[in-house]
């Protein structure tokens, strides 16, 4: 005995790889499949149409094809509104709870199509019927941490539809090489150029850039250009750790970077006291926005945060010196501030640091462009794989990247 | 004005990607496409067909793209014969010669579809009309240094025919799991525990295993059980450098690897003048089997080769002490020898080489199943592009890999 | 005009490296110096010393200078006792505070030398003068963080003293071998033999073994392997992140790691559904401790962790889901926590992981053994870059090393 | 009963570290010592002496010893000549032979201290009794393969002096920070800044500059701005492999490297087809020479290269297409090439190419300066242990890398 579910698939399903994906998920995970109707777009502006009869041995199996179908853009052919459950306990998702992908996605409750809101990976969705601002229903994600007892969370695979990036038609602006993952085989100068224009087009449509930077940053000697772009107005918010911020105030307070100092490459000893004094200093001032204001700090990255009011978040991790005040020390504190930013981003620049940036990545829809710069090819690899519709990884050194980076965008205007 | 073509798409062209890879080979490469013709696979087993009519803006543009698409398995829909052009000179192509991919290839010449005989990528077809033992014609394939003045060289795309190869139908089996790519996230006994199940298998085919080896197996204590492989008949040919000689005999002579005692790990100096000692030594007897045949040699990989009749090819290098009389030091004789061994074999073990397996695996058609193990994960994507249809990258130490393989396959029968 | 101060070496200053080094510092920092005593060791086991002048142009430079001898082993020549001054606020040092180097250190107050309690790097001294259980005086390091206003508190580089360790004069012992820094041309079976043998003696002598977990050890198939260590006692306590227990625990709960089967390795898809409900489960029973007691984890490295007392210390990350219960979210107090294993820890193993291993490696003095294992060479190299005396870095697949030494440890005896 | 033998030690023999390493290799062997005479240097200008007397068990550990002290500088107390056997065939050694370091090197002869020419590292040396231009006894090294039936080799310890390179006094100069390896955490563009003046102290002094360059170097975008320096005579010489010189042409004729337009970053399918016309265009010209002349080739590092009249040395390999009429197919004669380079060299750049880097570091005295710049840091570190005096290894993206050198050497003079 088998039983069987008919799931559709709609858009521009072959060359996005949808219909592959599927044809490849059902067969992998021992189900088989019927095509019962299928429409093909006829040239490349056209959409195609399949909707496939899915067979398995028993119920289970057949729930995680189309679950895992439903992950990748193929809906149960027969729509009906999600299903709800209270959440059992404050944390704790009841059972079957569907889990998110980060492409848009909409759950159907009471007949309609509402689109999830904050769209997010691996979250359960919530819905409020009367949530909206005119009492109507709206669904949105949340993570399990803040999950309260009798959320509404959607569970199993009814009346939720998702719709993963498309392969743009078209190759026309800066991102459209960005599908092509990392390769060291690409003109760097090049790279970078697209990398600034997309940068500048994303500005041009009033949009938001965030930079999620490493330490290194400032090591390599890249921290003037970067205060540059955010005190020119083309970085609108930092995602950093506390090392990153300590290094940058360290290099104005002292001149050096772990005690070294970063023009002449004198005295190469590990001056790690300059760091724990540029703590102790901003500790005394109260914090970094109090040690601007009355004159300790006087350039830099964090600098220029302050004095254009461009947001910036310093998350703790369990290596830190100090911390310095404005690090925030609770890591679900802390993802709740990440997660703010990376919704509020339309473009992601992350820098040197696989720690943040994977923070950062686990909180953005699939729709926002991200660019991933590292020296180790195994970090820009594991940033890509998050799945951005719109991402370009490249293999270099930051310390010449920003400079060039900063050059193109501000000196070749 | 435009042009255009039609191709034709067969077989299980959706979960391939062959649908999806010629779309989007035709969108980047600035073509259009109508869909002419499509009838879908209803179930798993059953194959698919499409017919596109490609347009380009000029001739040019068209024949880059229907080069592409044929590389991907799309044919031309209107077979005609292949062209044939004389080579003008030794080692010099035609304009327009067709460059092969490592896939299964037919040839169209007088209405007939020859297979192309060793198959390898980056080649040239070359036709001999009475080639064949009863005066038949057949095709194969040349590289550049080897092309005569006058041979017949396949130019352009028409009547050429590319198969792929499928994504296998069924899990089965121990290359059943892969197409998957590198992971360092999979268990590693249970996946060297495939491995030797894929070589058992081979064997048991009466199959060819070739190993290809660094000299880090050596280093990293890997050759005893690598001589026990090659002695019981689980390795049936090594293809390695100088370097891996030398240092498998300073083992037998010396019982060091670099100067160092690889039992007690002692007097770690830099003991290079053990390595010039084996090579004089071998250049003394007059060759590797001499050594081994003289007594002088008396255990290790290549003593297990000469004992046991197992050919080996000693690729020379611009970095190599002596080399061994056996070494070829010409590049063009060495990676003759080298295709020769790859064409015979049926799996190719690629422990912790990069050179050498890139040498292999330029040879090797797109069927033969390839295992590729190294600590670096660059190298094994590397070697896993090259676009074997049945490989596995496993990214681990040969220190350990070897000795569990040994004993997976040899002491757990 | 010059200034000028005298430093004395004593010990195996000339093998140790202290001469060379001391030597290196002056003149790479401006100074000159010249040798006013100088006794040598005259054979393997006499002891050497050596009394310099140090010369410099000025006395912030002078100053410099003998801070750095001072963290190498050189002591000023005419003790005086240390200088104290009182924290100006919480969390803020005074000028001039001495910054602890992680090797064994004396504090000289009212005549006698006190042995600094705690040693770690990059921290403040802090001295009690009636702190002892006598009321006697006691010395002890504290990090930034926890200095409290009007701490006492070591400034200058007078009154302290600092003995970096010195090179074994014998070989003997599993230890012998870990001054030679990573290699990956070092037989993986007999090294792997060799933490094995150090494992076993730092049990024969009473000792605490502290194992610090990446995620990668389960997804790589260690699980059992280090579960069997922890149930017969060789290892005694955990440090980790919420990842690698979640990982741990859903292996216990469904049999899959990220989703995958561990044993078919079946439906490798990303299946992150069982680790969001793992740590719902796990919420739901009120942490680990009670879902073991409970029955609900029955099996892995936490649940023995659980049954046979060993202590864990789960620190929060940026990018966790959930948490689980027992994970400490901030990172203070999750640092704090690490400090306690660290100081309690006579032989660190540091698998796969390299952001605990640097948080652990932050507060442990250098005469704590550590053992580094990871993949990837930089990893290895950052880890051994601490400084602790006996120190073995190995570049191996932690899937293979564990069930080895596991093997070697267990199954051997 | 044991054995002993007088060594001493001159110069700065303790901020050298040849007497901590000397000591070092005396325990570390089995041995022991007494040091019997011992003058210190007393300022930092002052050269230091020792005399030791080495005690070991038997002959062969003594002997052993004073093999490792003498690499590393400390020499017999009692000069006598050099013993001197000949070679008993054609490539092979006397038993006994003395392997060379890279250091500078004198052999006594007839009571006259001879100094090696050619130095070279793991070579023999052979005397010539008549061999200088006024039949004067000379000493050079040999390789094993160019060794002759009869040739006078140096066997044993006596009558050898070798002279590792001392730490320079004075940090002055571009190289005077090139004793500290490698570092992700220099500032990339002021690192970038010494090796640029490095190479104008180089060129002011009328030394010569060895560009040896990998084919990422032209996938990288950086092509143009080396052939800038060759033509500007800042690259005197280039060492590569066919690999380069087919990328640096095909980029001439086809306007792509491997068949991706490096403008435009259009088309990135894998044109291999422009490879292996190029090559074929070559060999129809007759070589890289006659298609400069006769126009085929019109820019770039080869065409550069054959206008200005700077040698280069094209080194083939077993994973070459083609090969190019210029290249050396074989790998004795194209070493033999390399050695001439090595040795006429002042400077080295070492560009992304481990394989010809390891090539031509192996021919290269340790007093030729050497550069080292590679995205992987582990081939840095390969590279820079090969032991130069005077190396600086960075490990940052050639492709911003060769543009941002040549703008601050010939933009910025």
């Amino acid at each position: 005995m088998t039983v069987s579910r008919e799931v559709e698939l709609e858009g521009h399903i072959i060359d996005s790889g949808m219909m592959q994906t599927s044809f490849g998920i059902i067969m992998d995970m021992g189900g088989a499949f019927e095509v019962e109707e299928f429409q093909i777009g006829r040239h490349k502006d056209a959409e195609s149409y399949a909707k496939l009869l899915v067979t398995a041995d028993d119920q289970e199996t057949l729930q995680s094809i189309v679950h895992e179908l439903h992950q990748n853009g193929a809906n149960p052919a027969d729509p009906k509104d999600a299903t709800l459950e209270p959440a059992p306990e404050d944390q704790v998702v009841p059972k079957g709870f569907y889990s998110t992908t980060n492409h848009p996605t909409q759950i159907r409750y009471e007949g309609q199509w509402l689109s999830v809101e904050d769209v997010e990976m691996d979250c359960a969705v919530v819905v409020e019927p009367e949530g909206g601002p005119d009492g109507e229903p709206r669904a949105y994600t949340k993570v399990l941490n803040a999950i309260d007892a009798d959320d509404l969370v959607v569970t199993g695979e009814a009346g939720i539809r998702v719709k993963p990036p498309e392969r743009p038609r078209d190759q026309e602006g800066a991102f459209g090489f960005m599908q092509g993952g990392v390769s060291s085989e690409r003109p760097s100068e090049t790279t970078i150029g697209n990398i600034a224009e997309a940068i500048e087009e994303t500005k041009a449509e009033d949009g938001t850039v965030l930079a999620v930077c490493g330490p290194a940053l400032i090591h390599s000697g890249a921290r003037e250009d970067l205060a540059r772009l955010v005190r020119e107005g083309f970085v609108d918010m930092i995602s950093a750790g506390n090392g990153f911020a300590v290094h940058d105030i360290e290099r104005d307070l002292y001149g050096t970077s772990l005690g070294m100092d970063t023009e002449s490459l004198d005295h190469p000893r590990k001056g790690h006291k300059h760091h724990i004094y540029t703590i102790s200093e901003v500790i005394r001032a109260g914090g970094i926005e109090e040690a601007v204001e009355t004159g300790v700090i006087e350039s830099g990255v964090m600098y220029e945060c302050v004095e254009n009011d461009r947001p910036f978040v310093l998350a703790g991790s369990i290596r830190d010196d100090g911390p310095l005040p404005d690090t925030i020390t609770d890591s679900v504190e802390a993802q709740n501030a990440i997660r703010e930013q990376a919704h509020e981003a339309d473009l992601v620049l992350m820098l040197s640091t696989l720690l943040h940036s994977v923070a950062v990545g686990n909180c953005l829809p699939s729709t926002t462009r991200t660019v991933c710069v590292d020296i180790n090819p195994a970090t820009v690899t594991q940033l890509l794989d998050r799945g951005s519709a719109q991402a370009v990884g490249m293999v270099t050194d930051i310390g010449t990247f920003v400079p060039m980076l900063a050059e193109k965008i501000l000196d070749e205007e």
